[in-house]
């Protein structure tokens, strides 16, 4: 931990992983079962776009599925807050999204996230956090990987563009800084948020707020709990039960085709 | 780990975060789909209050719902207890508490804990407990943190003080010391507790227990283990089931809008 | 990791947490909710009575419950093996116990533990593991944290005493010595198991088996997965939902009693 | 971490753990509870032989017994994927098989396991990844032990020798490397697969994917995940609940026998 330090400057002046990925052609596979998606990566990449591209809804809900709400399901809203004198930054995960494949399985659609919401006080002697001028920023769980491997001396730039492709008439750029704190009780995490219509100057709002290093401590701990099931790995392991794996299965298993070795 | 110990003497002569938040005014807010509430964190603060707002319940058991004790639901009482010759220290897990939304979602009202229980020996030649003379310590979520982040040579202070508001007769201040033992086999757990009434001399309370290496990295799994638990995210992950956060319900998702890309 | 070479000698010449606590008298105690039981923790003690305490079963199963085998419930034997050619070494766990309190709560009324087995190898040219001249040694959890915060060049050695009380004929003394192999890839447990009649030689046998790093690692996320099961936070954990916890309940709430701050 | 250089060394001129167990010779064996069965633990090993034993199918899947599908059981597929300019990895999870026995309970026959896929990308100025080109090597549970100890600077080499047993006439040896990038920013994972058929020359092809910090962090914090899973420990912790482990069973108990300890 107390030797990386070096590395933080190594981090910052990367230029690796910056590419553009605008879209992907896969070729048509046959025998393949599992098909990796559309999923980018943003983990790493010091400049990153993420297009904001507006896909049409196919096709309205089918008729003959419930809706949602009459499902037995509970929707739970859940989150973490760390509160300063300066402002609160509330870190609350949003699930993923499955689609189902015609054999019945489900494959995720849709990696979950995280999403830290930052709202500054507004007040003299005691903090009153103003929600109305909060500044959102989204943490992919590759960045996630990247926040809860961050040393104690380290640094990190998370950056976030965001393209309207219609009518690119705004462009919003978002950087995420963590940095140490000079007093090293943890780190300074400094949201700045650029809208930037096309050949206009645009507005930067920034808000920082120190995280001590408990409350990281607290993050590095929910984010190790919820990345499997922001990737879905939950829905997978729930499925491991005995009677359902068990050797009878094995003759019509779907997972026997890439395995190395019989044991 | 090795190199901590300088820091050590930082965290105790730290003055920040030492505010004092009485009441939050929360702004009204339009399109605020999680509302953090007044979930009064208390980490890293060398002088907290937790003021015990004696609240009115506001009304009894809705008669139309049945009580908990038909739910069939399970209490569970555990622990985790470190037994010494001096006394017994044993930790447990409080839940959480949550209320329902008019969406019929649920949400945190109020963040589970654990309580730190020391009661000493009263045994001349063999460790007889005297949970009479128990002193409670509850460390709260960011606290946790703190204690999992603790290095080998790392101390730290953990202060709660107690004001009685409505006649304000008596503070009750609690210090919990956490220092590494001398010979390096773990820490030592010190807890005095402070009875003060106004304008008299206050009686304290000290006990002190040594807690191994060992015994430390079972509570820092228990922790790790229980404090999604506690912030209620484990609700929020049993709630990602393929079926319910499947494609169709796409449309009318309730996490889109803060969504900064699709993938 | 690569410093704490000198504390390996501290441990081994470690005197301290040698007590025997034969019986433990608890006092009577009204108002106490959680009551820690005889959880004997053996953690760190480098010599430690584990007294085989033939309880006599209190009374026979109760009529008008449904027997075990009725119930709709799983037993699955699951485990970790570590082959070498001389000999494998299993890891199993085991469940713990629970009691029934008169007002429906369950607590645990005797923790799990995982068990270590050594069966040698009797093949010349290939490993022929022999398992009637198995060896077992059992871990508590508090000696599970001991092994995984050993570090890369650390030592640890545990002992066990079992003293049959009833004819006090026969003592079984186990040690398990965990050791840095020469060549740094990882750790040699070395069991040891003495049958010593009173009055008599006793007759010991060894068994020694390298496990790598990476196995050292498997153990240690299976001890990390684990260890909350094995004290039945699973079970308290699982009883957190967010129907059960809601506002309603807080009005008799079981739990407000100890809680220091209201948030 | 960063002072493991010289191990790394060491690792890679490993000779041990070298050995190819044909077939295990288990002997009768009256009393024991859980029989450890050829679970193949392939970690470690510099040159590990996984032959593909082709083994009948014993007997059909049972007619009174629902087919798979008509389980309300649930096939879901996850993965996490990393997307580089040179191609993609994906890694995917593989459950784990069951057994009955004839008392009913379940014990894991063959261990859940993950499969790196390698396609690579044939994109001139964006990536597009060519799936019919993929490489596949699979990882044990304690190779995912190696994995997940990798230190910043340390190197591995798993290597996987499949020969055909019926015809012998094609060898399949699989080599994956995962080095230290140049720039410190993480790994390079070089997989390389050679397809030699007898007394022929062989065909090699090899690629190589960089992964980053964060991504192997990702990847450690999955494989933390699902490692349990894989071994079947979760079917295993789902089974600890109050009501079946409580007192009643205690007189019932098969766990009882290898118990050092009453508490």
């Amino acid at each position: 931990m107390a030797q990386v330090q070096s590395i933080t400057l190594k981090h910052l002046s990367l230029p690796t992983h910056t590419f553009v990925p605008p879209k992907f052609n896969i070729p048509l596979n046959r025998n393949l079962s599992f098909t990796p998606k559309f999923t980018f990566s943003t983990s790493l990449s010091v400049r990153c776009y993420h297009p904001n591209l507006v896909q049409p809804k196919p096709f309205p809900p089918l008729p003959q599925r419930p809706p949602v709400a009459e499902l037995p399901q509970q929707r739970v809203y859940v989150g973490y807050s760390v509160y300063t004198r300066k402002g609160v930054l509330t870190v609350t995960p949003r699930p993923p999204e499955f689609e189902s494949k015609s054999s019945g399985a489900f494959k995720v659609s849709k990696e979950g996230y995280v999403v830290l919401q930052f709202a500054p006080s507004v007040g003299a002697d005691e903090p009153i956090y103003d929600w109305n001028q909060k500044q959102i920023f989204s943490l992919s769980v590759s960045e996630m990987g990247t926040l809860i491997t961050l040393g104690a001396r380290d640094s990190w730039e998370f950056s976030h563009e965001t393209v309207k492709l219609k009518s690119n008439e705004t462009e919003v750029r978002k950087v995420l800084k963590v940095e140490p704190l000079l007093d090293a009780t943890g780190h300074l995490f400094s949201l700045s948020v650029q809208k930037k219509p096309v050949n206009m100057e645009g507005i930067q709002k920034n808000i920082s707020l120190p995280v001590t290093r408990a409350e990281l401590a607290v993050l590095r701990v929910l984010f190790n709990y919820i990345m499997p099931y922001l990737l879905g790995w939950n829905a997978f392991g729930n499925s491991i039960k005995p009677e359902v794996y068990s050797q009878v299965n094995n003759t019509n298993s779907r997972y026997g085709a890439d395995n190395e070795w019989n044991r």
